[in-house]
């Protein structure tokens, strides 16, 4: 067994978009472990938009990644050596970790991942898992959608956004995606069922709206921020709800952007708009995460990996995120289970 | 009885601030009542923040006054003439009505207003009336104050401002104000019980806030918008509430506004931004009322009003309400009752 592990870790904070430099990959010794702590060989690194936030110094929901230390991201790995009784070598678990081939965690960080037969841990672990969930905790718990009323969700294709559309449509929702390209656009409509999809790099996202969407929009899932975000925000009805997921369109921006001007309409349309971030709804995970499996497993909801081989490919491959090149839940394959 | 009435009419919407011109006084006829109708006198003309957004054709919660209309305002007078049975002659009633001596109303549109010995009409259509219901449902409703917590109220003097805050400390909370000059706040602190006030005009409302937000906030009840919102927004805790009643600041702003810089934060800290209108909550008003009407019995909230003469002083007396020249529920007297 090797006592070498690879990394990336953070040098400076990214200006706008992520530049050479700004993480460096080193070949370091592996950390040796103490009492209650786990080794993990990572199978694969999730690569999410909120990965941006932590590189950054902005005011954000957990403490940035400090300068000099392993990028931080969700991990599912191997136990290769455990001094906690929980863990034995060989049991696939779950956390947060870093961009790395391995990890020492301490045993409470990190949760035991299932074997399901017949689903890929790519799948349990990057659509089914903390995305799928963050799907879930924000259309339900905010949202409460009504059936007939009109969802509309950005990203659609994505990790997020393909499985708020399909949640949606079990509650009865009629429910409109916006996503990149018309290879997404089709793959939203034929294979996840969404009503419509308004491809935003080729069709205008507001005429597009008012044609799809002409009683207004109930609820807005925003994941993108910017122009987009204002194009459904002013469509929006009253008594409307809009759960402000991320806004991936502006985590690049290297200067504070202004709110929207829509902002006046929360006001006249008592509209409700709530930020959240999954790990709030931690408490409620095991009930959840017991519902999407039974819908994945009724075909009710589908996912899609991107899967991209190789520790070194890291950094470009978490670019695709910010330019919509990725499509599906985007993984880095560290080592193949 | 005369048969002439006065009203302002609307003859041009503002671009900024109120101009001469935008509004006239006419006498005309009074109308002559319809079965179902119901002529009443003008007592008061409630005054509110709200007028300015009516006389404008922004995107709004109910349609603009239209040119050439009598301006609407909320109201309370006597009943002169009736044509319908739940009504007669002399009775005290309140509705929307317009900035007029007198007007004719559907039945359907007006409610009768109790007599309330030691209370005078001004206090109860006034400062106990929509204002009151706007600080209880805005607070309660959406925001559960819980013990401990802290709440920061804009306009605090002002007729929503100083009964959210009174509420407030009813439910435990600690109650920090902010409002303009030296005798508003030393109003709010000395006679309505807020544990501080910040005076805008003459300190330095984020440097303020630090000291006496510690903790950080809670709860914003914004009631003004622009820089003083951005200042407490920026200061809001994580799972913090914000409901948004009002943006007094900016409704003579001829240009639309970005909204605010701390808009990530929303999504950050968790927070909900909710708008909402008294209207919404129609249906609860019997029983908030009783329950407003019973603090105030107690001495638990207190409300002032700020009342003046004559009809043909509508325009400059509104006029007051956006440079914070009023101190108090702001109510034109049109015929003392």
């Amino acid at each position: 067994m090797t006592d070498m592990m690879q990394a990336w870790r953070l040098r400076s904070r990214p200006d706008g978009d992520i530049a050479d430099g700004d993480l460096e990959l080193v070949t370091e010794p592996i950390p040796s472990l103490s009492d209650g702590q786990v080794l993990v060989e990572v199978n694969y690194v999730s690569l999410d938009p909120t990965n941006r936030i932590w590189m950054s110094d902005m005011d954000q929901y957990m403490p940035p990644v400090a300068l000099g230390d392993i990028m931080r991201a969700g991990i599912a790995g191997t136990v290769l050596e455990s001094k906690h009784a929980k863990y034995t070598p060989g049991m696939t678990v779950g956390g947060l970790g870093g961009w790395a081939t391995h990890f020492v965690a301490d045993a409470a960080t990190i949760q035991p991942i299932p074997d399901v037969p017949g689903i890929s841990l790519a799948k349990i672990f990057g659509s089914l898992g903390g995305t799928a969930l963050t799907a879930y905790f924000g259309l339900l718990d905010i949202c409460d959608p009504q059936p007939g009323e009109t969802l509309v969700v950005s990203a659609a294709a994505g990790a997020v956004g393909s499985v708020v559309g399909q949640i949606g449509k079990i509650k009865g929702s009629r429910v409109i995606g916006i996503a990149g390209g018309p290879d997404k656009c089709a793959y939203v409509v034929d294979e996840l069922g969404f009503d419509a999809c308004i491809d935003y790099k080729n069709e205008d996202v507001g005429s597009r709206l008012d044609a799809l969407c002409p009683d207004g929009i109930d609820i807005n899932f925003e994941n993108v921020g910017g122009d987009i975000m204002e194009a459904v925000m002013s469509r929006m009805n009253d008594f409307s709800r809009m759960p402000l997921c991320g806004m991936i369109s502006t985590y690049n921006d290297s200067e504070d952007q202004p709110g929207p001007k829509s902002w006046p309409l929360i006001l006249m349309r008592r509209i409700k708009v709530q930020g959240f971030i999954v790990s709030d709804y931690a408490r409620d995970f095991g009930k959840a995460s017991m519902q999407i499996a039974q819908w994945a497993a009724e075909g009710k909801i589908k996912t899609r990996e991107d899967i991209r081989p190789g520790i070194e490919n890291a950094v470009t491959t978490v670019k695709d995120l910010y330019t919509g090149g990725n499509f599906g839940k985007l993984l880095l394959e560290v080592k193949a289970p």
